[in-house]
């Protein structure tokens, strides 16, 4: 129990604790612990220096062992009363501060681990052939996106140009006409390895220090267009949001889950019997405030463990920063599906929205809000925090439009 | 004309002086210019703490009226018989010093812009079917590869381990059976952009502080099995190699030629008409010493102002640091093939060795080097230096090799 007051239902109890980076007025970036309504100042609370460097880097570059002790220590320091007069002077209220992107982002690698969103796209984009690819089922496919542009929730998402094909005409450049959303679930990356080094599916927690939310905007048309035969490019590169709280992995263990039963036996590199890391994150996915979507977190299929392993299994080293996401997180039902193309199947089933009228893809002015909460170890339910953004219009693209 | 002795047909003329970073003993690493066999130290000769950072990145961030000063300056120190005594002690030999990777690696992109490497992929791959595929003609085709398994050359290339599939059998994990090179050129940005900012064809030598040679090391088996639908990942990330020296874009001026003619029309932020951008650099790729291909970097398709261009269209910012590479480069003869996998026809034609022996892909002690020269404004070849890598044999997998 803590000495300071927490708003009744809050989701950053002192179970949850997750770290960001935040100014309260001129830009001196310094980490913080979300508790209530209020962000602890830890640089000047602990007085270390790592917490005042402007990223959770150097902080999640010392393992899990001080991770642990700084938990252990924020706790006692929020719930022993004798330390209060010596933390009340640090807390700020968190509608005050502005929060900024919290890692220096190393790599950024993206999978597609939901079978129900690889199911629904396949149905769409293959009909009449098998909706998963042969490999599917034997690895957690990913691909490297564009670390550059991963920027914190509120970043404001400006439409972005590209070359988009209809099938009866030339290719033209113009705004994209299929923006999209992509609900998705981040894992970041503390404890690095070397070049030659492969993370086991145990070791897991030995160097993912947090979890937060992604929204991974794609162009659908641009990507349509360039992504056969090397993958999604600047469909993806112009923007991926993430949510300002990282969550450490030390508060989910109440969340584990274990993953859904699987279509086919694995390797023993990513067979994870005795390393269950399926998590019960409920997403929540709001249009303009309107709850359009809760995908389940808990039915993804491949876990961040699994994909960990995967990743690290041809010797790829990990830097602190590295950044990876789930891939669109959809379950089996229509209001679990993570991104509108999956919604509106396509454009073919426009949503009704409540508040009126109907959408098949993003319009200039949407705002879209993703949000997620997972159990606690004290019964409560912990928060991520939201990753936001608004769609603003394009900008005139280099050289004009060209016969858009 | 230097006061410095030059070797008789250096590529490391007045005309070239490339950028790299080196230590000359403890782990001081500086930035250093190559003039003949010497290295001179920059850091020390000029005093400026630019040089002293252990990367070009700084200094590449000062934009190309930098870029150009030190030049400058350098030819003067070099030829300026009054600088001898001042510049003489910080000449460190060559074959004395280590080099290091020259740029902190932010974004790598990887481009596939030779007509005839992709045209040869596709008749093996998908025989019977035009071998380019629709959009090959109208866009730069990239991906996003993982920036920090970029090293330099010289860095053991260790065999990854991987899920391969064979037709008739279950995928198995063990070391790859089909490693190959990617002989290609690569390009490094100094000045950044903004979020939302394109660069236009005209802005290249803006933004972009210089070339180097890439060998970007793939493993066809581990990349057939993955890569449908998102593209190449685990077959390409454990290890690319980068040239140690990267010449100035400045010193490319007698290299620029007109690409080769257009098959369609193109947009116009891709139009170059007025910006050719084709760089004439003869590359030569030498196995074990033996010279097995001489691809010819003018037959390149999409120069590399149209695949920044391309890149920043969609408004992806840069950073300083990002690296993109051309994709590997092919020309129309057999013996211009940049990669094993078509110097091999997907190993039905093994290559015959002059020292004995045949190859299809590389073998456990192969040693492959990629070297280039381009004409140099003085009447002379520049050199882009060489980048190289050992195969060494591949670790045990995390979990056992599970039925491979």
């Amino acid at each position: 129990m803590s000495w300071l007051e927490l708003p009744a239902g809050t989701g950053f109890g002192l179970a949850n604790l997750p770290y960001g980076i935040f100014t309260s007025g001129p830009d001196d970036r310094r980490t913080g612990v979300a508790v209530g309504d209020r962000v602890l100042d830890l640089a000047a609370v602990t007085g270390d220096p790592v917490h005042a460097t402007g990223s959770l880097n150097a902080f999640m570059a010392q393992g899990p062992a001080a991770w642990s002790r700084l938990r252990r220590r924020l706790v006692d320091l929020l719930t022993d009363e004798s330390h209060r007069s010596a933390v009340e002077p640090h807390l700020h209220p968190a509608a005050a501060v502005t929060m900024h992107l919290p890692v220096e982002v190393a790599d950024y690698v993206d999978f597609y681990s939901s079978r129900h969103h690889a199911e629904n796209l396949g149905r769409m984009f293959r009909p009449g052939t098998p909706p998963l690819t042969p490999n599917w089922t034997h690895l957690p496919i990913g691909y490297h996106g564009r670390a550059g542009t991963v920027q914190v929730s509120g970043t404001p998402v400006v439409r972005p140009n590209g070359q988009r094909k209809s099938p009866d005409a030339a290719p033209s450049l113009g705004p994209s006409r299929r923006l999209d959303i992509e609900a998705e679930v981040g894992f970041v990356v503390g404890v690095p390895t070397a070049l030659g080094e492969s993370v086991a599916l145990g070791e897991f927690d030995q160097h993912v220090f947090g979890v937060c939310l992604v929204n991974d905007w794609s162009a659908r048309d641009l990507q349509a267009w360039e992504y056969v035969p090397l993958g999604p490019f600047l469909g993806k590169s112009f923007l991926t949001s993430m949510s300002p709280w990282i969550v450490p992995v030390e508060a989910l263990a109440a969340a584990r889950v274990a993953p859904p039963a699987r279509a086919e036996p694995l390797l023993p590199y990513l067979d994870d019997t005795e390393h269950p890391w399926g998590l019960d994150l409920a997403l929540e996915v709001r249009l303009n405030g309107e709850l359009i979507s809760s995908p389940p977190f808990a039915e993804m299929y491949w876990t961040p463990a699994q994909q960990l392993a995967h990743l690290t299994v041809n010797g790829a080293s990990l830097r602190t920063g590295d950044l990876f996401a789930s891939g669109t997180v959809s379950g089996p039902a229509r209001d679990q599906r993570g991104s509108l193309i999956e919604l509106s199947w396509g454009g073919a089933e426009p949503l009704t929205l409540a508040g009126g009228g109907t959408r098949t893809f993003l319009e200039d002015g949407d705002e879209v809000t993703i949000t997620a909460t997972a159990p606690a170890a004290d019964g409560s339910r912990l928060s991520f925090g939201a990753v936001t953004g608004r769609i603003a219009p394009a900008g005139t693209p280099v050289g004009g439009l060209g016969g858009s």
